[in-house]
């Protein structure tokens, strides 16, 4: 399971303070704790704070001074991508393309020159799809363009696009069987990732939701989640599907304190 | 989600003595106990403490006599059945059959005859199978024999047999997958059940490794489980599950205190 640290973000306030002073403490604070915990990526989004690229390269600059972890670029802006991932170490994963042709066609080229990994969300110009046929096709559409641009399909991460279970139920189990078949693009297949703090968006019970429907989706090979990766019950319970897919080798001391 | 509560079984030191001395006192606590925690049948096991069919009467009558929650008669004995289901309440469930002919031929035509569900396990007189392709047969051949007795295919609850992931880690996808599979034998499926615990046998990290099975479990059609139904995280993660899946509507109070 590749845990990807949510928490270097301009929507919490801690951060967009830090960015808005340029005072790199919060920043270092969470980079160093999310890293301690294990995470796989550290995704770094600049959000609405600011549109000037030089404040995202100062944000990744400041993680990357403090870490060895993987940055995860998360923009949609190809502007700030573009000068972003120049001050990016190699190993990067870029948060994200859709497989709208104007966004795909402009996203994944720069994914490939630049040796990254891609999120891709499998929207497209006519919005989020609301079924598991359109989920596919989209995805199929971006996994072949990264084929078509020299990429192996493991480096694109596959986002069905996870909905509230309290507003949207019945999109959830969809969400479950669209991961399923995206396991049946390639050998490796994709990777797979959420947004994992949507699906209990509105509700009283954020972390046995998110944990219970991480779960499921690594039943249904699901391989990494943006999320809160402090939370240890989530974490936890990530491992132990990992176990029952035999995807890691079972040990008494499997789980963390 | 139907829990099935495993407490009544002599299993636990204080219900073999309650069998022993004739004490209802254990049997009534845990039978009140799983009734008010949602249990919807209560399994009755009197394992090798006694061979007489009037002790097993006698643990039945007594829960009958504390709770209105139906009876799942567990007992591999046919002459221990003969007797018990003369006086069970309707609505039973026999645990259990497998595919074996001598097992079956004999266990099905009597939970047709009763109007009981029947637990069909998955072996067959060579054993427990390893693989999900031998365990889906066994299943075809039990659902087979029950439409043959008259029985719609929803009175079967298949039981995949679930293993220790500590000492058998393979079998879990198997035993998943097989779940998935079984689903596609009628519509609506036949129920599918398991004795969760098995699932944590020699780990020290049971509770986790029995809900995180479950929820992964229902991904994939599970309806019913053999478990300890008063423990409030495991059923919270299955009924969340089961919103996940859309058989329950969400609302904020879902869960149990």
């Amino acid at each position: 399971m590749i845990f990807i640290g949510e928490r270097i973000n301009t929507g919490f306030k801690d951060i967009k303070q830090g960015v808005t002073d340029k005072d790199p403490a919060p920043l270092v604070h969470w980079a160093t704790k999310q890293a301690e915990a294990g995470a796989g990526f550290l995704d770094v989004n600049l959000g609405a704070v600011s549109a000037d690229p030089a404040d995202m390269c100062w944000m990744i600059e400041t993680v990357q001074g403090a870490v060895e972890t993987p940055i995860c670029i998360d923009t949609n802006k190809p502007t700030i991508l573009a000068e972003a991932i120049k001050v990016t170490r190699p190993g990067m994963l870029i948060n994200s393309t859709t497989a709208a042709p104007e966004k795909l066609d402009v996203m994944m080229p720069i994914a490939a020159e630049h040796g990254a990994c891609i999120i891709g969300l499998v929207m497209d110009e006519s919005g989020t799809p609301k079924s598991v046929d359109k989920r596919v096709e989209n995805a199929g559409m971006i996994v072949a363009k990264a084929m078509e641009c020299g990429m192996e399909p493991d480096r694109v991460f596959l986002d069905p696009i996870v909905m509230p279970l309290k507003y949207m139920q019945d999109q959830c189990k969809m969400i479950l069987e669209a991961v399923r078949q995206f396991q049946l693009f390639s050998d490796p297949p994709p990777n797979t990732v959420c947004g994992l703090s949507n699906i209990s968006n509105g509700t009283t019970q954020k972390s046995l939701i998110d944990r219970t429907f991480l779960v499921m989706a690594i039943n249904n090979g699901m391989s990494s989640a943006i999320c809160d990766v402090m939370d240890t019950e989530l974490v936890n319970a990530a491992l132990t599907a990992e176990l029952m897919m035999d995807k890691q080798i079972y040990a008494d001391a499997y789980v963390r304190k």
